[in-house]
């Protein structure tokens, strides 16, 4: 099986190691502007942020919308990144497509095979997150919908697995991650703000997860986590970003130097 | 906390026990007529079907969409039962509604908020199934999300959780289907069809949601599961289904006749 | 298979339905004395209690040891009922064989297979609880282990499996407690107390236990379970035990009366 | 909280980075030795082999009791290696402490009172793997019972937790390892050959478990897996282990040099 790169308006995935940073939510210009400036000063290659964010809860902040993907392609832009956003309905998809260079296709709709379908049928990279509850097999079978519609452009991205413990929101799968790369030809990040839920979780598993092989890393960052209008509780500052952004790379750099095992 | 009893063309859910049945996908006409008037005969006050299949993978049976609905429709005239069918896509919320006398949430979708506001909008009542992975909290909010758009017509559905043991497909969760009786006004029924995945548990666990108090049970039944197009492993027959509804109704007369604690 | 009757003093498990009540753990003579007394009348045939209640905080009330052996029996004698206790070490199987009519492996144990070996070696029936997190053949390997030795008096106990779920301390798996009496010879009962671990969880769990199908149940009853000194929250007062009793037999009489599917 | 180091004949834990390897069962005398110099030469610093393996199921190989236990000592001491090896019944506690330097409480015995209980009353460091099911909070409290019997040489062990997912025999618990590290001042190893139950998936989860900061390994090693009398899948081979162990050093000493965050 040949290794698949997948290529983000000129940014590669697939190839060394890439960071995908920004806010839960797209909140407003001047802040979405300032996070895109110190991720990308800090290693980011790929902007994330989301504009709808039609979350569990009626009564909680549901995203800006159109007006959110405006401001997040602005923000890109202005800080030469590609932007990543996610789509969580069929009826949004060609609008969300306008503003962004890929697409994802959260842990909630994993199963949502007819946005899987309208996302096949699209010209952008696919971000794949995992189900919450999905086995790895049901995962690999969704990217399947996906490249069945002639959309090669896939990215997969691990969380986690629910389980008993409660420690961290949920249990980081890496070992799904790892099996994932094995199984199929696409690259695999993995995203340690929604697998553990806690801040003072990232960094160690961010440095677990580089050193385990995967191909990135997609982070919340937030200038003041507490004031954050969404995931108050996972997402760290663009200095603990770039701190871990830092440290990571020195890992990856000393196994690339040695051709240690996970670096393949 | 006053109980709510929810009418679906003349059938009231919450008041004694209902049964839903029908066959897992609309297959063709004859089939599903036939299916109607047994599951009818049998005591079905409802019948289930479904005309969109989506299923993980892309390469299986995708139900027959539009023509399954008017099939679905037509059976259900026939044989005097109203219809209840699944919808998967925002796009079809509008059409699935012309033809359904109440529109299913499945499970693959409880956490999907755009299709759960497009229901929260409709003047159809509406089945929420539990989520796999779904904690009693979020499967509450989900209905939160339906009742805040103004459609007070829900029917809860517990199916399962998923847990290490393959025994089953997965851990039907009864004493959650008991909380969310407590804990919410809707009527509370369980399928006991994919809380299994197998048949020969379904008499039992059918059995055993009835003594436990639930408002009812939703049963996949088809003429030759052997042959069915899809969840061959947990379809039941016409005679099976006609048995398992008799003991549950003899179960369910004597716990009314006594007063026994779950009947309240 | 022939389906095997496990007989403790005279007490037959397998044959009907049979109620095993008494108190997490053995407190003091008078108290035990006046639960023994309150079960029988409600219909209980067997005794349970604690007497070595090591629990995983090394600072709580730890149990009676030999005085709880001895005040168990003297209570069951008084009453007219066997006793089954809890053995947690092997040290202690002789002493408690001495006393108890049946002998305890409990979840936390059924992995010890020390412990299973010398309860395999006694001449007492053995009541093998399911291990938190045990799976379906786990459990019966378990079981295979005490028949080995040459101890073929064996009574399952199902309790649940760990899940994320939080509604109630863990989930009853009510199928697997169906799927061990289609797989081994020997009875299989529920203990719907620690199975939901709170006390308005156990009428409906346990109509719903007997409706599936199972041999009887394991209830922890306490006069006063918020003076409790273990378990204060699973615990359900003798006059809610004599309701429940009373309910059940209910229901098994009229499965039995109308030959329904799961009195088989 | 001052992080506290635990001495095994000689050898700190809880300093630098530690290996602790050796086969899952004692089989032989010349292959014990053979395994101990192999994984001495590779870094190892602590030998491991199990002596009794009373295995779920009874027709299994049963290990080679106080025979095996001469063995490993034997083999330890030809290397130059103290030796830890599993302690699973009250009576054997004695026994064990005469040949061993540490003393392993598994994972099947975490709940178990009397046996940890045993352990803290020794003069030996307790090794106290986690269990399948046990939330931290339990495993801490296992930890305090040893503690509380005197005993406050302790080691802790992390495992997996049990899941739905298949790809691997559990889910590694990254995060539980950590926070276990934050929690309590006893040094945190990871065991990925129990945790993964795959040889091919140990490289992966060693390399991540060192970089998230935990104190060390334990791995079992077997010349020939496929002829193992126990653990065939998960045992690697002495190559491969000192492949991993000297690739997991890489990533350490890069880390302690450059006093990368997981590092503390």
């Amino acid at each position: 099986m040949t290794r698949k790169t997948v290529t983000v308006s000129g940014v590669r995935i697939g190839e060394g190691f890439v960071f995908i940073a920004g806010p839960c939510a797209v909140e407003d210009e001047e802040l979405t502007l300032a996070i895109a400036r110190d991720v990308r000063k800090a290693g980011a290659r790929i902007l994330r942020g989301g504009a709808f964010k039609p979350r569990t809860s009626p009564y909680s902040f549901q995203g800006l919308a159109e007006a959110g993907l405006k401001i997040l392609k602005k923000a890109g832009a202005a800080a030469g990144l590609p932007v990543v956003t996610e789509v969580m309905d069929t009826r949004h998809a060609a609008l969300v497509r306008e503003y962004a260079d890929m697409l994802q296709l959260g842990s909630r709709n994993m199963h949502n095979a007819p946005l899987l379908r309208e996302l096949g049928r699209m010209d952008k990279p696919v971000l794949l997150k995992r189900g919450m509850s999905a086995t790895l097999e049901e995962w690999l079978r969704a990217a399947e919908i996906v490249r069945a519609g002639g959309n090669e452009e896939i990215v997969l991205c691990e969380r986690d697995v629910r389980t008993f413990e409660s420690h961290a929101r949920n249990t980081l799968d890496l070992s799904g991650a790892v099996r994932a790369r094995e199984r199929a030809p696409w690259p695999v990040l993995v995203d340690p703000s929604h697998a553990t839920g806690r801040a003072d979780l990232i960094a160690a598993m961010s440095l677990a997860a580089a050193a385990a092989g995967v191909d990135g890393l997609m982070i919340e960052v937030h200038p003041h986590p507490e004031k954050a209008l969404s995931d108050k509780e996972q997402q760290i500052t663009p200095a603990e970003f770039a701190r871990i952004a830092s440290d990571v790379r020195a890992v990856r750099e000393e196994m690339a130097a040695k051709s240690l095992l996970a670096a393949a």
